[in-house]
């Protein structure tokens, strides 16, 4: 099959990719579309060790099940068009975490194109079949790849209850931040999105988010002791981001940090504890609630999309994905 | 009067410090006794600006009351042996914190001993009436000493929910996480004390606290999956606490970040997220408890104390308590 393959700090385009195995309780599924994530990029960048397909956001139609020995009947899913998962755990009853249901901190786990087990960017992938989810017939294959960033955003909801009457501000205007703001405002806060650049921007008032841009709120806005927020959401990808989230929140307010820095960051610690702030990692999130908000029209995904590429064009996919003002790409398989 | 006063970078005996201005809403109060916390310390190596009179964990006899326009009557105080809170809020209706009985995180709040107030080392302090709490006759002067950073613990338990089943350690062997693990088993969890001193150690195991050599912990203990554990309560005041407990905590588990480290610290952000741990800085506390669980003999906090001194012998006491063997220094007024 056709896969996009990283190995030894090279992205190629395969064509005759070995056809992924089905294991017991598995599935394989007909790639249909797949999205390109800041995670392929920091990996085609050396950031992480993986090796293999990339990609975890996509969609695809089942064609086959290995129903494993006492395993619940799953032939029903072929034929259906389906969203996973990315975390694959161990489910061992002797799995600390899985016996709590923490499937996406399995020590064990395996993460779609990510550790361990191959990706979307390719013709077939496998995956359990407990982590698939049919997408409502009403949800579009191009807003179908989008439910596992949004699965990502709903669990700050899970994480954090957000009050109809709090302020809330996302740092940063890119994937995440579009996301975030949008699953954000379905909780009735007053939400305000703060980046650099005015055309991303642009988008989230398009939908009544309030925006500012970065070099006007730093030192000013959101300084003061009556205007530091209760939630500050860091989707910026830098260091510095955590900074600035710390001098926006108002004591005892909540900092949700979505973003992964590589590097190690220099810090003054003091503040969080002066300030009683709490930060909150928060990484991949619930598919169900995500699939409800697309199909019923409570969020919008599509105007994130910045290029459609076919999968043969991979590699300049993956390219143009790389520049700074350029959001989701999108790959037909 | 007499004062341990900080200035210029020096701590002095004066003895002819001038007597405080009673204030409306405020109380005169002869101190009795006071004790010396590692914040004093700090402040006379010079981390904080601090100058005037050190200290701010007292109790003392109440001489005299300011009872302000409209407020409630506050003469039966006269006489009264009191602990007080330490941080005078401003208590304008227009505080965004006060308003929210944030008394803690008012912006313009002054600290006793702390931040533009005088604190306690002197013959007479003054506090809001507001601030005092009446200490219970069952508790000695010795022991009411310690109800502000006993109460500073209870903060702990306001912030998070501790379950009897859950396995918590605290990273520290020194006079917080001593008051640390008395209060955190009050929970019913199973708390183990991780530290550098032996003797320490000792004094949390007389009562029964399981714990355990920092050098036998490090990569050995808690790093395993299974034995990650629920809650890590860093109160080593260095910056590498912070990691070393990222890497005991489980994911989605708590670290409570006690010790205010005055440098910026190198830290690896990626876990936070990876682990979806929450960071919870904590400070201050609630007065109440802690007397309560002085009266009813909860805790024991007499075999934390170190040395006992005279005012007069004060700069005597700050060098003992500087020490790294030393816990508690209490100084009588």
């Amino acid at each position: 099959m056709r896969a996009l393959v990283f190995r030894n700090n090279e992205l190629m385009l395969e064509k005759n990719y070995p056809l992924p195995d089905l294991r017991s309780g598995e599935a394989l599924i007909r790639v249909v579309m797949a999205g390109i994530c800041n995670t392929d990029l920091e990996i085609t960048r050396g950031y992480l060790t993986f090796e293999g397909v990339l990609g975890h956001e996509f969609v695809g139609l089942v064609e086959a099940v290995h129903e494993g020995p006492g395993a619940s009947p799953s032939t029903y899913l072929i034929g259906k068009r389906v969203v996973g998962d990315i975390n694959a755990a161990c489910r061992r009853s002797d799995c600390a975490y899985c016996r709590q249901n923490m499937f996406t901190h399995c020590p064990d786990r395996t993460t779609l194109g990510i550790v361990n087990r191959d990706g979307a960017f390719a013709d077939y992938l496998i995956l359990p079949v407990s982590n698939l989810h049919v997408v409502p017939d009403n949800v579009s294959d191009e807003e179908a790849v989008f439910v596992e960033p949004l699965a990502a955003n709903f669990e700050m909801l899970e994480q954090v209850h957000i009050k109809p009457t709090e302020r809330v501000v996302v740092l940063g205007d890119g994937k995440m931040g579009q996301l975030a703001v949008q699953v954000l405002a379905l909780s009735g806060c007053q939400v305000t999105m703060v980046g650099k650049h005015e055309e991303k921007l642009a988008l989230a008032s398009q939908r009544g988010i309030q925006t500012r841009l970065l070099e006007k709120v730093e030192g000013a806005q959101f300084n003061t002791p009556g205007s530091r927020v209760d939630l500050v959401v860091e989707c910026t990808g830098s260091a510095q981001g955590l900074e600035l989230a710390m001098r926006m929140v108002r004591p005892r307010g909540i900092v949700l940090l979505k973003s992964t820095v590589a590097d190690k960051s220099t810090l003054n610690l003091a503040p969080i504890v002066i300030d009683e702030i709490r930060i909150q990692g928060s990484r991949c999130g619930p598919f169900s609630p995500a699939l409800r908000a697309l199909s019923q029209r409570m969020v919008d995904v599509r105007l994130l999309i910045s290029a459609r590429y076919n999968l043969d064009e991979g590699l300049a996919a993956f390219e143009y994905a790389a520049q700074k003002e350029v959001l989701k790409v999108l790959v037909k398989i």
